[in-house]
C-alpha cells in the first residue's frame, strides 16, 4: 500500500465529463489500496474567464484581490470531483489551499510555498478518504489567499507529495510522458521510462512543456519521484527521479536522454567593444534594469584590444533590447549592435554526456552533414546548446534524434 | 460620522457595469464621511450555474461539498468589487466568510451564524479602507465552509452590522423601499417611511419578499436599524425601526401598515373528529412527521362531541398532507378529509391595531361588500389574516387598502 499524490490539469478536469472519468481513475487506484490525495487545478478556459471579468474592470487588477478571484475556480473544481466520488461511494473530502494550511509568502500572483500542515489531510486519509486540494493556492501568515502562478499546481502537487512523504507524485496531462523529442516533429520520438531531475530541468527550460519547471525544481529538492502520465489513455508514463536511483537499474545508461529546441528567442550582439574587467556588466546591467532575462551568453576571446558579445532574449523583447543596447553603443565604444529574431536553439540533454567524451562532436558533424551553421554554442554538464537559424530547425532535430539513435531503447 | 453596512444583492451585482455602479455608491457614501462595510452576494445567475454543475454529476450532491462550490459565488463578486473601488483611487480589502471569520454551526447549506470576529475588520475602517464582506457564506469550528441558504446575504448584512455596532445597515435591492401593498396589484400602494420590526416580519413572512424574513428576526433581536433601499434610483427608502423609536417621533401611529398576500397556500380540514384532547396532535403530528410545515391553524368550538379542524400548508404540499390525512383518516374516526389548494391569504398588519378597536369588523365589512366570502380567520397582536377563494385576491387586497385609506399617509 502506497500514498500517491495525483494532480489533474485543466484540461482532464475540463467538464462534468472529465471530472466524472477523474473520480474513476481515482478509485481505481484506491481499489488497489493505495491511500490517494488529489490535486486539481480550474476547469480549462476558467481561470482565463475570471481573468477576463478583471480585466473587464481594469486592465491592472490589484494583485491581491486578483488572487482572491482567482482562487475560486479551483475550488469549484475540488467540489465539482468531491461530489462525483461521493456520488461513486468513495468517501472524500476537499480542502482549499486555506484550509491544508498551505503556507505561503505574501507575494500575491506569484506565491512562493514556505510550509504544508499535513496532519488534517493524514486524519482524512487514515479514515479512508479520498483528499482533494486546490491546487495553484495557499495563505500568508496573515491569512491573505495567494496563488502560485501560471501552472502553479503542478507545484502544490509535489509540495503535497513532499509534505506527506508520498511514495510517487503522479501528473497527469495530456501526454502520456516525457519524449526524446517533440512527435510533432520527430515521428520516430519515443516515449522514455526514466529521466533524472537534472535532465528534465534542461528539458523542460528549452521547451517541453510538460511540467512546470519550479515543481521540478521543487520535485528534487524535496526527493519527490513524479510521474508523467495521461489522463486520456493508459500507461506507465515516464518516472523522473534521481541518478542513484538509475543507476541501479540500468547498468548502461543512455548517452543522450532528448532533444530539446525553442523558437522563442532571439540574439544579439555587441560588436567592437573594449576587451577589458566590467564589459559585461556594462552590456547586460541596463538590460537587467529593464527586466529583459537573457538566456545564452558567449564572449570570445578578443581580438585587437576589442571583443564581441552575444546574448540571447526572449523574442518578445527582441526590439526593446536592441534599442537599449544602441542606446547605450557609444558609451560601451561598440563598433557595432546588431540582432537577428529568426533563430532556433537546439539543445542534446543527458546526464550520460558527462562521462562520455565525444557527444559535441558527434553532434556538430551531424548537423554539418545538413549543411546547418551553427551560429552560438554554449554548454553545461549535462546539456550542449547551439543556435541556428530558424529554418533550419526541424532537420536540426531530426537530424541529431538519428545521430543519436534515440528511437531506439539503449 | 456613521458606520453603515451596505448589502447588494444578485441583481446589484449582476453584471461589471452594475459592479462599478455599486463602486461609486459606495464611494459616494465614503466621501460624506462615512465608515462603510459592504456585503454582497453572487452575481445574478451564478448561483444558479454552480448548482447545475452540482447536479450535472448527481441530484443529490454532498452539503459539504455544495457549499464548498457555492461559496465561490460570492468569492468572485468581493474581488470585483474590491477591484472597481481600488480603480477609482479607493483603498478597499475583500473578506471571504472564513476570513471574516464568521463563525457559523454547521448545519451545512443552512447554517446559523454563531458569533463574528470584528477585530480585523476594525482594523480596515481605522485605516481608511472599505471593507467588503461575502454575503451568504462562513465557517464552522473545524473551518469547513458553510452557508447560509438562500438569501442569507440579509443575515450576513444584519450580523455584521450587530458584530460592528453599526448606525445602519442598507440592504438595496430593485425596489425602493417597503409598500403598504404589492404595487402590481394596487397601483397606489405607498412606500412606508418606517416600520417596526414586527410588522416587517409579518409583511416578510406572508409574502412581502423585500427581505428574507431571518434576517429581520436578526436584526429585531440584535436592534440593528434597516433601511430598504433601492439599487438603482435615488431616495430615503424605508427605515425598519424599534416601537419606541417610531413613537416617540409619530404623534399619531398609522393605524394599519399594509396589506400582505400569499396565494401559495393550500387548506385541508378534517370534519367530525372526536372532540377530544389530543385530537390536533394526532392530527398535525404525521404532517409534521412529513416535513410539511403548517402555516394557519383553526378550530372551532366541538358540536355533537365531534369538530372540524383546518389547516394551511404550501400548495407544493397540498397532495401529500392529503395522502397522509386519508390514510390516517379512520383511525382518527374523521367524518371527511377534504381541501381546497385555489385559495388565497389576506392580512392586514399594523403594530396600530393593538390599541384601536374594530379594525376586524372594518376589514370583514370592506370584504363583504364586494361580496368575497371568507374562509378562515386567524389573528395575532398585529395582525389579521383571512383566507377567500383565489379569485378573489386582488378584489380582497384592493378593497382593504382602500377601506383602510393606505394610499394617503397618516
Amino acid at each position: 500500500m502506497a500514498l500517491i499524490v495525483q494532480k489533474y490539469g485543466g484540461t482532464s478536469v475540463g467538464s462534468l465529463e472529465r471530472i466524472e472519468n477523474v473520480a474513476e481513475k481515482v478509485i481505481d487506484w484506491r481499489a488497489r489500496g493505495h491511500h490517494v490525495v488529489v490535486v486539481v487545478s480550474a476547469m480549462s478556459g476558467e481561470t482565463d474567464r475570471l481573468i477576463g471579468l478583471a480585466k473587464g474592470i481594469t486592465p491592472r487588477p490589484p494583485p491581491r484581490e486578483l488572487d482572491v478571484l482567482l482562487a475560486t475556480g479551483e475550488q469549484v473544481t475540488i467540489a465539482l470531483l468531491c461530489i462525483a466520488l461521493e456520488k461513486r461511494g468513495c468517501p472524500a473530502r476537499s480542502y482549499t489551499g486555506g484550509q491544508v494550511r498551505i503556507l505561503t509568502d505574501n507575494a500575491f500572483n506569484k506565491a512562493r510555498i514556505q510550509d504544508i500542515e499535513a496532519s488534517a489531510m493524514r486524519a482524512d486519509l487514515d479514515a479512508g478518504r479520498v483528499v482533494v486540494v486546490a491546487g495553484f493556492q495557499g495563505v500568508d501568515e496573515d491569512g491573505n489567499i495567494t496563488t502560485l502562478g501560471r501552472g502553479g499546481s503542478d507545484t502544490t502537487g509535489v509540495a503535497l507529495a513532499a509534505a506527506l512523504k508520498a511514495d510517487e507524485c503522479q501528473i497527469y496531462t495530456d501526454v502520456d510522458g516525457v519524449y526524446t523529442t517533440d512527435p510533432r516533429v520527430v515521428p520516430d520520438a519515443r516515449r522514455l521510462d526514466r529521466i533524472t531531475f537534472e535532465e528534465m530541468l534542461e528539458m523542460a527550460s528549452l521547451g517541453s512543456k510538460v511540467l512546470q519547471i519550479r515543481s521540478v525544481e521543487f520535485a528534487g529538492k524535496h526527493n519527490v519521484p513524479i510521474r508523467v502520465l495521461s489522463t486520456f489513455q493508459e500507461g506507465p508514463g515516464t518516472l523522473i527521479t534521481f541518478e542513484e536511483a538509475l543507476e541501479a537499474e540500468q547498468m548502461e545508461k543512455e548517452l543522450i536522454s532528448g532533444i530539446a529546441f525553442n523558437r522563442d528567442e532571439a540574439k544579439l550582439t555587441v560588436s567592437g567593444v573594449p576587451d577589458r574587467p566590467g564589459i559585461a556588466f556594462s552590456i547586460l546591467g541596463p538590460i537587467s534594469d529593464a527586466n529583459i532575462e537573457v538566456d545564452m551568453i558567449v564572449q570570445n576571446i578578443g581580438r585587437d584590444g576589442t571583443t564581441d558579445f552575444t546574448f540571447t532574449v526572449h523574442r518578445n523583447d527582441y526590439e526593446r533590447a536592441l534599442e537599449i543596447l544602441r542606446e547605450h553603443a557609444a558609451q560601451l565604444g561598440a563598433r557595432e549592435v546588431s540582432g537577428d529574431h529568426k533563430i532556433a536553439k537546439l539543445s542534446l540533454v543527458g546526464i550520460g554526456m558527462r562521462s562520455h567524451a565525444g557527444v559535441a562532436s558527434r553532434m556538430f558533424q551531424a548537423l554539418a552533414k545538413e549543411n546547418i551553421n551553427i551560429r552560438m554554442i554554449s554548454t553545461s554538464e549535462i546539456k550542449i546548446s547551439v543556435v541556428v537559424d530558424e529554418k533550419y530547425l526541424e532537420l536540426g532535430v531530426r537530424a541529431l534524434h538519428e545521430a543519436f539513435e534515440l528511437d531506439q531503447a539503449a
